[in-house]
């Protein structure tokens, strides 16, 4: 039997595994300086801080935690978002895996929670958007800088999670109940053949269903919005099944054009581990 | 900084990420019922075990340990080979990696070892030849119905490796102090380019030195001899550098034909995580 943190990093390798995945490293592609390898290194790093989370550990720590030792690799941010999911539904799993038990769990971060999640900014470099001028104090990138402000204005974890709403994603999911991790785990219960291809599945459903918000900051809206349309297209005509080689060209056209939805990539991975924890599939 | 525990296990991802590994899973394929996914749940499923060899714990219990997790999935056995080798590594490395420390670590198992080694066999099924008549109570497909013999006459798991040598590569890395393990490790951090590359490469020197034993025990002589030839062809004109599609090809023939050099896999998994553990490789 696999712990829940164990899962978790499952969960990760398997994520990266899955292919094709437009516009993100899987097990057929690499980016120029991220590679499948960074992922792996990432995934076992990350291991003591699910591990804290297992243990009942406060969310902020354990997340800083699994964030330092993902970051002990050479190729830079690979899983920061996926975390920041994975450690509250590790958490909550240690009581029950359901959508009730892991609001609850993020509901009730501190303060505390919230310094450590700006310090795992010091840690690796991650991917934002500037803030409004009233919240330029608490710009993640200050890092450990921004915990003064934190504790003057009584900011949790939760806070800055409903704070980063709309226009962040992973925020999203903490925000509303982690719904669309638990609807992406069914779909991959429900899906057909090994793991990882339900998962790329999976991942082709998420993206046609809300244009990700790491392509928006990086890329723009429209940049965004058209992902997901050719998502949607490549969807609605059961292209998995029907013209799979017009999902490998999507794929390889993102990376070439170093787009990577990299927002829908941690929401696959949280299914993926709600599916494994649930153990409603096998493997 | 990863812990021993961690670098085996990154070492056991990375060993199977590596391609083309003629005859084996790889990032580029996988076999009818045993897939790349179940080396990522077995490599997983192994950390309770590498990290308690990494605490300390005896090498027979830390086997064990590993096996039983590593078989938490449902392709059968993936890494029972590599963590026979990883094992009394990791122990090492709490001291020292090198040759002499860790033939002392061998040298050192007991009987216990052997009777926990013989309980590894339980958890999962492994290929192995018929004993000759004189130690057919210690065929270890006897699991633990052979422990009251070993008891008996003392055997310990240094012994048990002993008696295994010649027609067990693994067995006989135990006997030469890792020689062949630590050959690799300078291979692999003498290589270029990507790490997964550079074990797929020494793989290939590795498999054209000497008849892969697991090789010997599913098909005979003449087809492990003909696959080293094979392999030592393509390794004396540097096929990875000329001639990469020769590699390919040889390496889907030998999945089509069902003929897996795994003893190879295991030792350059073995000469990985020397490579990561002694800091001559960066991810």
């Amino acid at each position: 039997m696999r712990t829940p943190a164990q899962n978790a990093e499952l969960a990760l390798l398997l994520e990266v595994c899955g292919t094709p995945k437009p516009g993100n490293v899987d097990r057929h592609r690499d980016l120029e300086d991220l590679r499948f390898e960074h992922f792996l290194a990432g995934a076992v790093g990350a291991q003591d801080g699910l591990r804290m989370a297992g243990h009942g550990g406060a969310v902020g720590a354990a997340f800083e935690r699994a964030v330092s030792g993902m970051a002990a690799q050479r190729g830079g941010n690979t899983q920061f978002g996926a975390l920041l999911l994975l450690v509250p539904l590790v958490r909550a799993a240690r009581e029950d895996l359901s959508q009730p038990v892991v609001e609850g769990v993020v509901e009730e971060t501190t303060v505390a929670d919230a310094a450590a999640f700006y310090r795992a900014f010091d840690h690796v470099d991650v991917f934002v958007d500037d803030p409004p001028d009233d919240l330029e104090a608490l710009d993640v990138r200050r890092g450990a800088d921004a915990i003064p402000t934190l504790e003057e204005r009584g900011v949790t974890l939760y806070d800055v999670m409903d704070g980063s709403v709309p226009g962040d994603d992973v925020a999203r999911e903490w925000i509303r109940g982690f719904e669309r991790s638990f609807r992406a785990a069914e779909s991959i219960a429900t899906g057909e053949g090994p793991l990882p291809g339900r998962a790329a599945e999976t991942f082709l459903e998420l993206l046609a269903e809300r244009p990700d918000t790491l392509v928006v900051k990086r890329h723009g809206e429209t940049v965004a919005k058209e992902v997901t349309e050719r998502a949607a297209d490549l969807r609605d005509r059961a292209a998995f099944e029907t013209d799979r080689e017009a999902i490998e060209e999507f794929a390889n056209e993102l990376v070439d054009r170093g787009v990577n939805p990299g927002t829908t990539a941690d929401v696959t991975a949280a299914g993926l581990f709600i599916a494994l924890e649930r153990d409603v599939v096998e493997l």
